[in-house]
C-alpha cells in the first residue's frame, strides 16, 4: 500500500492495494448507507434561489394588458405570438423576429409540434421508416420524441467539442431516409461542449447533400446560460443558412425555462419564413393560440439582451459555486486514479462523467442503494443503451449546496468502489 | 301592400308587395353600405370587459409558489396539474379530482391530444379509416380536429334539443369503425340548447353497443356560463356511466377560457382513472408539464364553486343586455315573417339562426360587402357543409352594445333582402 498522499491510478495499483482499498471504500460506503440519505442528482432543475430570482413576473402587467399594435394579449388568438416577444426570442436565437414563432411554457412541447408536422411529409417519402442522427451523449428528451414517432435513431459520437461531422456528412449521403439531426450546440447536454465554428459552418452546408426535407433541430436550450466570464461563442447557423440558401432546414429551438419559471417560461422556435407560416397553418388546426399574458410578462420583465444577461449573471451567481464543488470533490477524490473523466462546462446545467466502461450501470446502483439518485445509466443514449455503459449525467443545479457535497461525496465513493471492484475481477 | 304595421310571412305576400318591400331593403341596403361598416360577429370572443374581470389574476401570487404537498409550482413536473386545480376542475366538470388532467390555456389542445394519443389504438382496429359521429350544427374546431386526424365525420341532426339518440344508436351499432362522437352537452354551440336527461342517460350506455374503444368527446365548455337566473341543469354523464361501468370511455373537457382569460385560462380533461394514466403515459413522452404557475393563480381567483358562480353572474351581467338586444332586434324585424327562426339560450356565447334553406350563404356575402363579417356559411358542419345551407351562428358577446346593434340592425335587412329575393325567384 502506499503511503504516499499522491493518489494513483488504480490500475498500478497491486492486488493486495486493491483489496486493502476495497475495504476501507465499503467501510465508508456502509457509514453513508447507515445515515439514510434522501438526494437527488438527476434533472436539470434550476433551485429554489434561481426560480425567487424571477418572482417579480408575478404582478408585473398592473392592469396594462394591450400591445402597442391594440392586441389585447388576454384573449384569443396571434398563433405566432406577440410581436414583443417574438423579437425577444429572435434576440436569444440570433435570428429576424418574422421567423420566430412564441410558444408555451416549454420547447420541447414545439420540437414535438413539429415533429408531428413533418411525420407525413417524410412518411411519404420513406414508407419504410424514417431514420435521425442523434450524437451521443445527447438528450433523453430528443430520444423520447423519436422513439415517440417511430424514428429510428443513429448514434453519433463526439469528436471533441463537435459531433463527428465525417460521419454524419457520409451517413446523411448514403442513407435518404435520414430525416435529420437532433444538436444542442451550445454547452451541449450534457457534455457541456459548445460547437466550434466549422462545425457549425459544416451543419449550415448539411442540407446540400441531403434531400430538402432533412432538418436540423437546433435546440439553443442554453444560448445565454453562462458559468464563465468568457462564455463559449456560438456561430449564428441561421445566418450561415441564409447564405447558403438551406435555411428551410433550420429549426431553431429555445426557452426561458431556465432564465425565468422552468416550468411556466416562453418558448421560441425560428425557421424561415416560408417554412414557419406551413408550421403555422399546420398548428391552426390543433390549437387556438399560446398564452400571450405570460409573453408579455416576459416582455416586460427580461426587456431586451441586456436585461436577459443581467438576469443570467445572478443565475450564474448561484450556479458558479455548484458547479465549483463538484469539480473540487471530483478532482479531490478523483483525479489521477484514471477511473474517471468528467466535463468542466463554462455552461449549461451537467457535468457529463464518464466512468471506466462497463461501470456507470454499477455506480448509479451502488448510489441509489444507499439515497442518491443519479440519472438512470444509458439515459444519455438512444434507446437507453450506453454501448460501453459509461455515461453519467451529473446536474448539480437543483440541491442545496450541503446537499450537493453529500451526494457527491457518495457519488464519488461509489465511482471508486465500482472503479476497484472492476480492477479486482479483472 | 298591406297597411297593418303587423309584419306578415313573406310567402304570403303578393309579387307586387315583394317588389315593392325588395326596392326599400335595397335602400336600406345601399345607405348601409355608404357607412363603411367595419363590425364582425363572428367569434365567440369575451368582451374586454368581461376580460377586466379577471385582471386581478396578475399579481394574486404576492410570492406564494409553494403548495401545501411542497410542491414549487415554478419548477419542472406534475403532468396531471396540481392538485387545487385538479379539484377545481372536478367540481367545474362534476367528477373526482382523481380524474382529472388540467392543462394549458385551451382545452382544444387537450382533445387534440387525446385525439392524437387514441389514433394508432383506432387504426390498428381499423385500417381503412375511423369514423365520428358529429351532431349538427356544432363546433367548427371540432370538425377541424377531424380533417386533421382523417377521421371521417357523420353528421346527425338535432330533434329538439338533443342530438338524434335514435340514429346515432343505430349507427354506432351498424358500423365499428365509428369510433366517437362530438358533444358540447349545455348550451351547445351553436344551438344554445342543454340535452335532456334521457339523452345523457342514452349517452352514458352507447359505449355498450359500441366497441370498446369508442369515445364520447363530452365537451362541457359552457358549463357554468348561465345567461338567465334559471339555469338549465345537465344530467351527469360520467355519475351515469360509473354506474353502467362505462367511463372508459367518457372524455370530458372545460376551460377557464370564458370564466378567465380567453387565451391565458386553465383547461381539464377528465376521464376514469384508468384512462387518465393511459393518457398521462403518452403525454409524458411528448411534454413536460402544463403550466403550474397559472394554474395556482386561477385556484387563488375563482377558489371552488361559489366563487365561480359569483364571478359568472358578473359575467351574465355583462352579457344578458348583448343577448336581449340581439332577441329584441331579431324579433322586430324578423318575428312573424318565416324568413327566419333563432335561439333564446339560458346559457352559452351564441344565437344559432336558420335562415329559409338555400339562403345562409347569400345573406353572409350581403352582410360581408356592407362591412359586416359573420362566421363564414356551412362552418357550423363538418367539411364547411351545410346541405341545407341556412345556418348562421351568431357570436353578440364581443362588440360593444352600440356596435352590436349597428351589426344586427345589418343582419335583419341582409336577411330581408335575401329572402324577399328568393320570393321572388321562386
Amino acid at each position: 500500500m502506499t503511503t504516499s498522499n499522491q493518489p494513483h491510478s488504480y490500475g498500478a495499483m497491486s492486488r493486495t492495494e486493491l483489496e486493502a482499498l476495497e475495504i476501507t471504500l465499503v467501510q465508508k460506503y456502509d457509514e453513508i448507507a447507515a445515515a439514510k440519505l434522501a438526494l437527488d442528482l438527476t434533472r436539470g432543475k434550476p433551485s429554489s434561489e434561481q426560480l425567487n430570482l424571477s418572482n417579480e413576473l408575478d404582478g408585473i402587467l398592473k392592469g396594462q394588458y394591450i400591445l402597442q399594435d391594440g392586441t389585447d394579449v388576454r384573449n384569443y388568438g396571434g398563433l405566432l405570438g406577440i410581436p414583443e416577444a417574438r423579437a425577444l426570442g429572435a434576440s436569444i436565437l440570433e435570428t429576424n423576429a418574422d421567423e420566430i414563432l412564441v410558444g408555451g411554457n416549454a420547447s420541447l412541447t414545439l420540437m414535438h409540434q413539429y415533429l408531428a408536422f413533418m411525420q407525413p411529409i417524410w412518411k411519404q417519402e420513406c414508407p419504410e421508416g424514417v431514420k435521425f442522427i442523434c450524437p451521443v451523449p445527447g438528450y433523453d428528451r430528443h430520444f423520447t420524441l423519436c422513439e415517440h414517432f417511430n424514428i429510428e435513431m443513429i448514434p453519433v459520437s463526439f469528436n471533441g467539442q463537435d459531433p463527428d461531422l465525417d460521419q454524419i456528412e457520409r451517413l446523411v449521403q448514403q442513407d435518404p431516409s435520414i430525416k435529420g439531426i437532433w444538436c444542442v450546440p451550445k454547452y451541449s447536454n450534457p457534455t457541456g461542449t459548445t460547437y466550434s465554428e466549422t462545425a457549425v459552418k459544416r451543419f449550415s452546408m448539411l442540407p446540400k447533400i441531403s434531400g430538402d426535407n432533412f432538418r436540423i433541430m437546433w435546440d439553443n436550450a442554453y444560448a445565454v446560460h453562462h458559468l464563465s466570464d468568457a462564455p463559449d461563442q456560438l456561430a449564428n447557423l441561421m445566418a450561415l443558412a441564409r447564405h447558403h440558401d438551406t435555411n428551410d432546414s433550420m429549426v431553431l429551438f429555445g426557452s426561458t425555462s431556465k432564465v425565468t419559471f422552468a416550468g411556466a417560461g416562453i418558448s421560441f422556435l425560428g425557421t424561415s419564413r416560408e417554412k414557419l407560416g406551413e408550421f403555422e397553418q399546420h398548428l391552426s388546426e390543433t390549437m387556438i393560440g399560446f398564452d400571450k399574458v405570460n409573453q408579455l410578462r416576459h416582455v416586460l420583465f427580461l426587456k431586451d439582451m441586456s436585461g436577459i444577461a443581467r438576469h443570467m449573471a445572478r443565475h450564474a451567481a448561484l450556479l458558479k459555486p455548484r458547479f465549483a464543488l463538484t469539480e473540487k470533490i471530483l478532482s479531490k477524490y478523483l483525479a489521477g486514479k484514471r477511473i474517471g473523466e468528467w466535463s468542466r462546462p463554462n455552461g449549461g446545467y451537467f457535468v457529463s462523467f464518464d466512468a471506466i466502461p462497463g461501470q456507470a450501470k454499477e455506480i448509479i446502483t451502488l448510489a441509489a442503494n444507499v439515497g442518491v439518485r443519479l440519472t438512470p445509466a444509458g439515459a444519455t443514449f438512444p434507446y437507453g443503451l450506453d454501448p460501453e455503459d459509461r455515461n453519467i449525467r451529473l446536474a448539480p443545479t437543483f440541491p442545496a449546496l450541503d446537499s450537493l457535497q453529500q451526494a457527491l461525496e457518495v457519488f464519488v465513493v461509489c465511482v471508486q468502489l465500482a472503479s476497484v471492484r472492476h480492477y479486482l475481477k479483472s
